[in-house]
């Protein structure tokens, strides 16, 4: 077999065998296969795609390049949840407590962030003491005791994905449909989870710009989690505004804490709901229905907070933060942020929201930066909300007021306000199974 | 800039500004820009293409990557003649004498030949003492005083060509048209002509395929090199039955030979003819039918035979082989090949004509193979002819009787033999021009 004859027959229209497939991985891992190859059949697969079955068989191959997390430690069934990159995406730390408290184990290793967008594992760092760096026996431990444990990658997961991923980032490869499905969907066959939700977000903030896109690749990794033997399911959820009104890691923990106890913000707590059931039912425990009914009890009752404050314990973290979001240490300065002009707020960029809140140092421009975990931006107006000249729209913190300036105006680049309120869109666009696609954007 | 824009542009559609262009080609050949970028962008333009400014850009680019000859030092207007390579091509030795008897100037850079196809500059070693490699001064001074000179490549002419070629061999991105018209144009622009002569060949043995991919080709490559200011024709011609009936070095300069005697084969004569009178009419010496007239002419009084018989004296070659061909040395075993059936020959497949030629000592399998300057095969019976079983076809040549089994099963496979006589193929397809592309395979 040879490289060669593989870029050939992609870059014609042809379908790949999963041995071809295994001897590309492989070989690449190795070393053998040399990136100026690799480079030129990702080009290849940008414009000749890959069927269903070249799609699994690269997702099984990359998944299999390193460590295979084996979960048979951990009773029941356990779920994992998938999200495309957001800003201002706490959904992690509410629904993993969530769908524990209703009886479904939740073993699920998070990144960090990079650049506009925040990371689960960065958030949860900003509770003092919170370990996310565990050995597998006290995450087995964690997750059988709490139901739950969110931790960091840690090990040697997926490093044909990494390899493969560095490559594409400078090859102009990045944004193919079966690319993204194999890199998302390989690390969660290794992540050893038995049924997954994905959250693909699509908007202006997002890696899928369109509603169409972001079905086509949800379709694409729901089917390789099905064909792989696991219980899949996708939501399309909107990235065109900031979820909830807090960015920033220890404001978004707040934020995250408040939804637990049911006075989160509609359109955080609307989207958790729908994740949460969604995990719920693929795991089992009924139709959707009832499973939303489920989320909202143990809301109500406080146990899905109870299961966050057992998870923070049980890995190190100071509760009494949860126990009081108060606790949290403050910023020392704030900033508010005004509206320029009245009118409607029509559009918000995400991706320059993200990006202001990183200036005021609660991002990493680097993988080394270190993140400041008070500063953030808490948006008072979203979306569809009218606003005077002069009134407060957001407040931002930072340990540094110089960062202000800056930050300000990049946040106002992001807003867009005008005379006429924008189109209402729905949260949620569309519900796509291996034999559905539901869509909630359109008249039926 | 960034390369990686650059690709993303391509990728999306794009065309490349000739600044753009030129920083990639620079880049890359200097080693700021890598392999895997490179082979990125090659794919992205095997299927984007690129337009005609682009195409002169990069051929321009490539160009001028390493020295461009000046030849102001020989008077007149030089013409160029370029072959797409193929088997049994002894065109070179016959035209370029031919032209230089008519009064232009041919100072020609031929290759070596490689794999199946034979190069110009190995058939002219042939001849005992002949001189393919000269300093350039001596170079001019043999065109200024024959007329001609036909030496190899030396020099640092077009490395980006080098190094792209190499790339596009292992990244399956070779046959794409706009990258081969900008390897051919780029040698072309470089070795200094001012007119040039595209010989196009279509069929089995060749790059091209099918006649319209070859004008397609011949099509971008005028347009390059009338855009660069050199006139340029290009004729697409038959590839799919060796031209003439010798394979092999010195048997290929005995043909020459004969053809400038004017008792060569009615198909290598006749091509030459027109390659010869396109060479004259680009030179601006009169229309082609005039031109024919001049080439006929100096075959006809000998003056043409003297110009070959003139080169070789001054590049030291040892003249008595050209005034009587016998005293070329020969092979010391000779091979019948007969015909396995009786029918009519329908095909054959110049590549693995080619193939056996090489198998018998008379091509180099890698750039370090010495040549057996005496080895070949003549073919008795060419497409069209009817043979009977055990009729000798060919006959080989070779220095090791060991070399003639694996030979004549390699030509075996290369005849086909049927019951009905195939379609005759007109020699010359196409004449191509800037503004005009003459068909003569089909009907008006």
């Amino acid at each position: 077999m040879r490289m060669y004859d593989l870029i050939m027959k992609k870059r014609n229209g042809g379908t790949l065998t999963a041995d071809e497939i295994d001897f590309m991985i492989t070989g690449y891992v190795a070393g053998e296969i040399p990136d100026y190859q690799m480079s030129a059949f990702l080009m290849a697969v940008y414009f000749q795609g890959m069927t269903e079955e070249e799609t699994l068989s690269m997702t099984n191959a990359v998944a299999h390049s390193g460590d295979m997390v084996d979960l048979s430690g951990i009773e029941g069934v356990k779920v994992d949840k998938h999200s495309t990159g957001g800003v201002g995406d706490k959904t992690t730390l509410i629904i993993a407590p969530i769908v524990a408290a209703c009886g479904v184990k939740v073993a699920k290793m998070s990144g960090r962030g990079l650049g506009h967008t925040g990371g689960t594992v960065d958030k949860m760092e900003s509770i003092p003491g919170m370990q996310t760096s565990l050995t597998q026996e006290k995450f087995f431990e964690v997750v059988n005791k709490t139901g739950l444990s969110v931790i960091g990658q840690s090990g040697n997961m997926t490093p044909a994905d990494k390899k493969l991923y560095a490559l594409r980032d400078v090859t102009a490869t990045v944004d193919s449909i079966p690319l993204i499905a194999v890199s998302i969907m390989s690390k969660k066959l290794a992540a050893g989870s038995d049924c997954i939700l994905l959250d693909v977000k699509t908007g202006s903030g997002a890696f899928m710009k369109t509603v169409e896109d972001s079905i086509a690749l949800a379709q694409e990794m729901v089917a390789i989690g099905e064909n792989a033997g696991k219980r899949t399911v996708a939501l399309i959820t909107d990235m065109d505004i900031p979820l909830g009104h807090n960015i920033g890691n220890s404001l978004e923990v707040i934020e995250a804490v408040e939804t637990l106890k049911g006075n989160g913000p509609a359109d955080l707590s609307e989207v958790c709901l729908n994740l949460a059931a969604n995990m719920l039912f693929l795991a089992g425990k009924g139709d959707l229905d009832s499973c939303r009914d489920m989320v909202k009890a143990v809301i109500a009752d406080g146990s899905a907070l109870e299961r966050l404050a057992a998870m923070v314990e049980a890995q190190g973290g100071d509760v009494s933060v949860i126990r009081d979001t108060g606790n949290f240490a403050k910023a020392p300065y704030s900033h508010k942020v005004v509206a320029k002009k009245s009118g409607y707020i029509t559009f918000m960029d995400t991706e320059k929201c993200g990006i202001a809140s990183a200036m005021l140092g609660a991002g990493r421009e680097t993988k080394e930066s270190t993140i400041d975990f008070s500063a953030g931006i808490i948006l008072h107006s979203k979306v569809g909300d009218y606003v005077e000249e002069g009134m407060e729209i957001a407040t931002m913190f930072a340990s540094d007021e110089a960062l202000f300036a800056a930050a300000d105006a990049k946040y106002e680049e992001a807003v867009t306000i005008a005379p006429e309120k924008a189109k209402e869109e729905p949260l949620i666009f569309a519900r796509i199974t291996k034999d559905s696609v539901e869509r909630f954007d359109i008249e039926a």
